[in-house]
């Protein structure tokens, strides 16, 4: 049987269930009003996300190899056009741009011009160092770390503090060698 | 111009701005998980869903009338049918069927066959007091006190208690006369 092709995000998107994205921008809305409550320190729900973010990544990193029929990338390049073309349109139905590589290739910035996790919101201006998309980050990296890539993310552009767009900047720290993180029967 | 003419909840669902139901469902299991954690009172957490769900049912209701144009129901049987035909399936693709009408017309069950909120999820047995859909009975009782109808709702069924399926019992407690909550100007 000839190997199966990987699929278009714009494919994945369209034969995957989903759910009223307004419902899920307030939900998300919902938590960091949340968290802002609960732990008080912008510094602090800014780590909450991202760890929640993280837990989130390292599960829906099944759902995206089991349906996007993607298999191992050549290069953290085509990883990172993987995550920008593929995966946010299979799971936010937006695309990102990747760019500003380094000259070694391990260092890139994903660029997202429509953001569905931020429609509505303003910021107050005591949640000034909010990060508030720092789920996605978290998402990324937790991702990555169960196909073998220790990654850094950090924000360099933020719409919510005035940039005119979202820029994640994406560093791979470490290339773990295994194939897979886990063994079926664990 | 002649009335436009309410549309579906499966035509809505088809034209709204979506994401993927796995991120919504990993999403809203991150913060019952974070919620835990913060609160550790299981029923401290029931009471935060359900108000964070009450938060969001009173933005929500204002996507539901935009995009749906329903206009005023005759009564609360209405009210209810267009609840589960229509607002559960624009939000989060699924219908509900409505049943159990007291005999005043005044209380009466949603029951959700399908839940997007808990695939995958498993109660450990330190969380047995915990209504997990605590926000869908929170989004009720806000959306319908934004069109002037005081509610109860409460949970008879749960799938996650290792009931049949899932059963909110919606009660309507006072219907405010008002056209509308507030002002333009407001």
């Amino acid at each position: 049987m000839p190997p199966v092709a990987p699929r278009s995000g714009d494919a994945i998107f369209a034969s995957v269930e989903r759910v009223n994205a307004e419902l899920f921008t307030l939900t998300y809305g919902a938590i960091v009003r949340q968290l802002l409550t609960d732990l008080e320190e912008v510094e602090e729900v800014n780590k909450q996300l991202d760890q929640m973010g993280y837990n989130i990544g390292i599960r829906l990193i099944d759902e995206f190899l089991a349906k996007s029929n993607v298999s191992r990338c050549v290069d953290f390049k085509e990883t990172a056009e993987v995550i920008a073309k593929v995966g946010f349109k299979m799971f936010l139905g937006v695309t990102a741009t990747v760019t500003n590589w380094d000259a070694e290739g391990t260092t890139c910035s994903l660029v997202l011009e429509d953001n569905p996790l931020v429609d509505f919101v303003e910021l107050p201006d005591t949640c000034q160092g909010l990060y508030y998309c720092n789920v996605l980050s978290g998402v990324i990296r937790g991702a990555l770390e169960m196909v073998s890539m220790k990654t850094e993310v950090t924000w360099i552009r933020d719409m919510l503090r005035g940039d005119d767009a979202f820029e994640m900047q994406v560093k791979l720290v470490k290339q773990v060698p295994e194939e897979y993180p886990y063994k079926d029967d664990e």
